[in-house]
């Protein structure tokens, strides 16, 4: 590899074979030199997740000038410190992808995707980080729409940087389910997290065997369907959704009215 | 059970059988009617995962007046789901706790961490949530002295509850490392997250049958250490250090900055 491009490193949650992956790769490729490294299989909801107690392994699938992919049996967030630490060959990533994901990570998802995973790792190692995700579930998904956006994003990024503890979370709409013109979106909007929930989570099935098991399932609740200014209205409403996303979760806001826990008595 | 007492849910990373959430139980099951809802066994570094691929099972492991204890073969965020939506019987947790944590939950681990994992989702259901841990990774930690403060916080946090969307991420330093009189801690400080890094993470062994793994270790830096706010600079000063701990990640102070993404020429 030619030291002079940028180092691109690439990681998701749905594995290096996903087709979101290898879009990403060929829609950044000219950038820089890349580096994929992705868990074997599917990883979704998988959130910041790391091996503690797990011996993890790496196998380079494919190699040619400027591109290498590797699989990690580990989460995605292990890919990225074994990228880091074994296969980046002493230099440092220019800029860390995660991606495309096969579904949306807005709102409260944003803490279980593996994907912003990926990119709270990447930025909690103080390199400029972007999660690119789709609205769309489907193994055969057409990222094609996302080509211009990815490439102006990821040249945009890896041109000024990002600020200290900010890493971004792109999430595009599906175009067939909005009411628009075929592949158009209607523009860019900077966002802030939708207050949302998830609701009937467990699918309980009994075990031909005489027990009970659950699936992991839900429906998903904007709890503040009127507000403009969310990721989930954006993208509702045929916009590409960037919520700029920070490594410090402090609750600033509330740190005066909890002095009084300052103060409790603490007698048995 | 008896539906006018608080109903209290534990649950934690390190699993049921661990003395920290046993010591958790004793500590709070004057306050109110206790579901532990644990991993089987060790669970830590599994963040917000939550198991979207396997089947979910529960084991009865424990019951008598006013105490049922569960465990279940998932995450932490897993256990938390799993109890709200099968073991409450229709009543919905006045509290959620995690932990005692074995170990430091301090700075970026709560990213990472399974105990923030059960609070975060217990915040993401907008339930009161409370993580305890303490900077002892021992499987015989001893807990006794966090007992007045769990106690107190615990009460407090059941009576008047929390800010919307905000959890409370509770650590507890190690006496036995402070040079202070044993068993006394300083006070409590209300604290943001320390800006620090893990270093050095990986460690490369060879396997006997010819190939290389990997496991996750590392070294933890703070990378701000004179600063007198964070929780890093609290432990490390014989303080109880509560950071009050945000859902909503939107890094809105990174907005304005942004605002040039939403009119970036999008022509391949």
């Amino acid at each position: 590899m030619e030291n002079k491009k940028p180092l691109i490193l690439i990681s998701n949650d749905d594995g290096y074979q996903a087709k979101g992956i290898r879009s990403l790769v060929e829609m950044v490729r000219h950038l820089g030199d890349i580096i994929v490294c992705a868990p074997e299989g599917a990883r979704s909801g998988m959130a910041c997740a790391f091996s503690a107690t797990q011996p993890l392994t790496l196998v380079k699938r494919h190699e040619e000038p400027g591109l290498q992919i590797w699989s990690c049996n580990g989460t995605p967030v292990d890919c990225v410190k074994m990228a880091l630490g074994e296969l980046c060959d002493g230099r440092r990533p220019d800029i860390v992808l995660g991606g495309i994901n096969h579904g949306d990570n807005g709102s409260v998802n944003t803490h279980y995707s593996g994907t912003m995973g990926v990119v709270m790792e990447g930025c909690m190692k103080y390199i400029p980080s972007v999660a690119y995700s789709l609205c769309d579930h489907r193994d055969d998904a057409d990222f094609s729409p996302l080509e211009p956006y990815v490439k102006a994003i990821t040249t945009r990024v890896l041109r000024e940087g990002l600020p200290k503890g900010v890493c971004l979370n792109v999430n595009f709409p599906l175009l067939s389910t909005l009411p628009l013109p075929p592949s158009t979106y209607k523009g860019v909007r900077i966002c802030r997290m939708a207050c949302g929930t998830w609701g009937n989570e467990i699918y309980k099935c009994h075990h031909p065997r005489g027990y009970d098991y659950w699936w992991m399932v839900g429906s998903y609740t904007n709890d503040e369907p009127e507000a403009e200014d969310t990721d989930n209205w954006a993208l509702q409403h045929g916009y590409v959704a960037i919520t700029p996303t920070r490594i410090d979760v402090t609750a600033y806001e509330a740190m005066e009215q909890l002095q009084d826990l300052t103060a409790l008595s603490y007698v048995p």
